[in-house]
């Protein structure tokens, strides 16, 4: 296990009718907010009309601003933040899922900054303080709910780059799960499988002797991996969708990766494809993960055959066997497509051709990850075994 | 799963050299600080010498107070009390285990209290302010690093009685491995009993849906146990230690018990025998935990079955056979004794004419514990079970 330091302050509000009481939350630390969210999805389930009267009740002022999309680009943070320094707001609450709360966070930066908000992206500045946030989740998926990471997407330049700064962890999340009863059906797959990113990011290490850890995200992928099969059968089972949101909150409010050396390949290169092309990061990450699995593996078998056997219960003991750990990694590919979610790059119409442009995007800062240090020839191979 | 709110600001700053930095960490809060410790064990592990000059170094103005007994004694809270009004001290420095946590909250307590802190024990007075604390760990058990809660003893009233509070949590806490090392072997028993003894009041619950904290609490409690196996091997090897201080931790911040109804039955039957008693926490849990589930595994038996599958590989499905779930609760005992641990009153020559006072005293506030509630006749058949 290797040294580390961990805190997480964001206070989980969880439940049934957990957003009610809203407005006397936010009151504790503000009264004068901007209240972020995307399109019409909260409108149409009633979650804005809760958030207003609560608010009022509460005594708090509010601007709004909405139109957040898929991944969230720095245009609308840029407006947000000019809205938020002529008003003197220094407080967003975001309703939405990852998309939403990313945009408010890099808002949060922007309102303490006096230059432009996407030099925190491309490390042309350190952010120093930021505003506060807080959520109301509508989607598990992106665990940005307590985690310190903001991922924005510049319009203009192709990039989707992120900030990882303490400070961002939102200081309050509310989740209800009931919220997700109505989310378009292929939500499920793309947010289990965001969470699932989550975790292997972690688990798939070379650092040693991190056996509670270990177990803790077998029982966290377990746990994502029955309940998924649950909605597949019940999409309104409150129940599933309570363990699955949780789960999607652990699996990135940074516990699991406590005293580990993490990876995060995986997601640089599926940043890569999606900054190219406008798809649902969930879909990349299913694309992605096997690919790099399959590239990986071989440099700590051990491991990958007890992902498969503590987690797809394939049988046979953890040993140095690539056929265990082979048929590990077709399990989670199987149960992607499960989900209905794309595996191959041409699932989703991603061209050969642009094997090269993305990977010189996903290599454009250096290597990536350390379970096997990745360089753009490797990168462009992991896309290669996705064709 | 229940509706809950779960907030841990503690921050956790694990590993080798940890404690190095103390002074650092300390000025961040507080110019002048009480230090508050146990008896000679950290000046002979030279921890004491470390913190000194690390407070010095750091500018950091401090006031001794030693010797904290285990189950630590509200006189020296008072005494510590008025030091630190005296002296305007408003941060507490604890180096040792839970009884030095535990009389350091105490003491941050009543600073912020014109009465007696007695008190908030007797719950005469509810805490509204606390002066804050931060934790040197140097006995992974009973979780108090990270915990809201505060147990004490008033030797003058033979009681011993808790307070939990949130903002009681404190504000970091080092944990090094290596520092137990120098444990007194008996230690380990008493540590991992009191660990697991925290996971059991959260796990066996009737709350249904809680597949995510049920497997949590499963693999923590697997690496508790193995762990505690490799140490009984090689009583230095740092990382079974690493395993089992961060496995303490997790198991008594309150992340276990998210969703859950927790129990605490055994506790206070355990604090009572402890408050007639002068003994280990740990060894009075190790007696009263195999007879509670004695008398209580009927009514959830396919809890029991799968705790005896899941954490002792009993083999056998989760069902609901009386069998299944007794091999667990005999697993379990055998593993305390495994570990040196007393499992009946007469190891510890507890007599069985105190069952009746200790039962009062037990059921001093009322009936203990939701899993199956117990009154004054159910905590004297259980000591009886204990014979």
């Amino acid at each position: 296990m290797n040294n580390f330091e961990f805190c997480n302050p964001t206070r989980i509000i969880f439940g049934k009718d957990s957003q009610k009481k809203v407005g006397e939350y936010v009151k504790k630390y503000s009264s004068n907010i901007l209240f972020h969210y995307g399109k019409e999805s909260i409108k149409k389930s009633g979650l804005y009309d809760e958030v207003i009267s609560s608010l009022k009740e509460a005594g708090v002022a509010y601007t709004e601003l909405g139109g957040v999309q898929p991944n969230p680009r720095i245009s609308l943070v840029r407006k947000g933040v000019k809205i938020c320094k002529e008003k003197k707001i220094d407080f967003i609450l975001a309703a939405g899922g990852g998309s939403v709360i990313d945009s408010a966070k890099a808002i949060a930066l922007g309102i303490k900054y006096d230059g432009d908000v996407w030099d925190f992206f491309t490390m042309k500045a350190l952010p120093k303080q930021t505003a506060s946030t807080a959520v109301i989740l509508t989607i598990p998926a992106a665990g940005s709910e307590s985690s310190p990471n903001t991922v924005i997407s510049n319009e203009e330049e192709s990039m989707k780059l992120a900030v990882k700064y303490p400070p961002l962890r939102p200081v309050f999340s509310i989740l209800n799960p009931a919220f997700c009863f109505s989310l378009p059906k292929e939500q499920l797959g793309y947010g289990v499988c965001d969470m699932m990113a989550h975790i292997f990011e972690r688990y798939f290490t070379q650092t040693k002797y991190t056996e509670l850890s270990d177990k803790l995200c077998e029982g966290t992928l377990k746990t994502i991996i029955d309940n998924a099969y649950k909605l597949l059968n019940n999409f309104n089972d409150y129940n599933a969708w309570a363990e699955i949101m949780l789960a999607g909150n652990v699996a990135h409010n940074g516990f699991l990766g406590m005293g580990r050396q993490e990876d995060w390949a995986s997601h640089g290169i599926e940043h890569a494809i999606s900054a190219v092309y406008d798809i649902p990061h969930g879909a990349g990450l299913s694309i992605v993960f096997p690919a790099w699995m399959k590239y990986v593996y071989k440099y700590n078998i051990p491991l990958f055959t007890q992902f498969a056997v503590n987690v797809w219960g394939v049988s046979g003991g953890i040993s140095n066997s690539d056929e265990i750990a082979l048929k590990g990694i077709e399990e989670t590919e199987k149960f992607f497509k499960r989900l209905n979610l794309p595996v191959r790059l041409g699932d989703l119409n991603i061209k050969e051709k642009d094997i090269e442009i993305m990977a010189k995007k996903a290599t454009a800062f250096g290597t990536l990850g350390s379970f096997k240090e990745l360089n753009t020839e490797d990168v462009k191979a992991i896309y290669k075994l996705a064709l």
